[in-house]
């Protein structure tokens, strides 16, 4: 194929991804059809088929794709803990960037979606928790295996208390989501307020809290 | 209509109510048929429509029952808080038998479904919000407020620290089940666990917890 015909189907086969990830999260698998599909991406019904073999491949491939991102995207933005960088910090860069991340209304309906959608899909709940949530517990631990070993921290069990610190942060605001809607997102101020109310506890906890040394709010 | 006919329509109803359970939880609400509930129930499928009126109608129905059971158990099971008795006991009481109530394949499975159809149906999403967590939050509040006016512990804010104290034990294994299905729903020994080191966090962050002082293991 000439170079000029594969960068044709690329466009199209991202234009029938694209079609696909507002339809399903608008009408769920079961409601989406591939004709409203094609009408979308702009191009036939054999088109999408020549494409993705079947509707399953195609929500598969959407839901693959956006899991992925938001991961990314919190692996890019938060720096990788250095030592001498103050816990507190670090924790609260961490919560406040997932919270904005991941509290968002496309990828709360991609989660919604997927949930719902767990007994028919099971390897699509498992992907969203590895590349969401078990991402970042896997990160955080890391973490905290960095600051116990330089003596800043008592943490016996860094995974667990990863995944303390996560569920603190998260658990609250995403199942509010999940079952109130997109309005129960919370806004930047009290995702913040949040965030330093979750480190706060968090240090207390794990006994590197001096109960004054929260950094200043960000300008 | 006589008693005995009045008692036979109860029964009825109650058939086709337990039928639409199974099928809904089966297969979804857009998966799920009237055919199929009037088959697994035993009657027409004129007598479902007699007694529901539509497939919305039986699905609010069926869901709204099945919320609402949940929270009057964790009320009937957990006593409401003395304040003589220790804060470390009633958090440990609430937290296991949460876990233990809320944790089951049924409930989970609602509410997958109840999430996956939000978008359709927002105000389910409200009620199981409300008759869950709202309700076990609410609950510890009162209850925080009655300890910190009797002098036990530092909470200024009782239904924030509600909700954090909430989200710190349901968070990890409501998401896990969500995502990961029923097999991700923790056993008693994992939960006991779980919750013992959620109410040693919750302690040590609000000034209540010297140390020592969780109660022993329950035989």
């Amino acid at each position: 194929m000439s170079a000029g015909g594969k960068a044709r189907m690329e466009r199209t086969r991202r234009a029938i991804l694209d079609a696909g990830e507002a339809v399903f999260l608008e009408h769920g698998f079961l409601g989406a059809s591939m004709d409203q599909v094609a009408e979308l991406a702009g191009v036939s019904k054999q088109t999408v088929y020549a494409h993705l073999q079947s509707k399953e491949a195609l929500f598969l491939e959407v839901v693959g794709g956006m899991t992925g991102g938001a991961g990314d995207r919190l692996a890019e933005q938060v720096a990788d803990p250095q030592v001498d960088r103050p816990l507190a910090d670090f924790l609260l860069d961490f919560a406040r960037q997932q919270l904005e991340i991941v509290l968002t209304p496309r990828l709360m309906r991609l989660r919604r979606l997927v949930i719902g959608e767990v007994g028919r899909f099971p390897d699509l709940g498992r992907m969203l928790h590895e590349r969401g949530p078990g991402r970042s517990i896997a990160r955080l631990a890391r973490a905290f295996e960095a600051y116990r070993d330089a003596g800043h921290v008592a943490i016996p069990d860094p995974r667990e208390a990863a995944s303390h610190f996560n569920w603190l942060v998260m658990g609250g605001p995403v199942n509010a989501a999940m079952l109130l809607g997109d309005e129960a997102i919370p806004d930047k101020d009290d995702r913040l307020r949040h965030a330093r109310e979750c480190v706060r506890i968090f240090l207390a906890a794990y006994g590197a809290w001096d109960g004054s040394r929260l950094p200043p709010d960000p300008v």
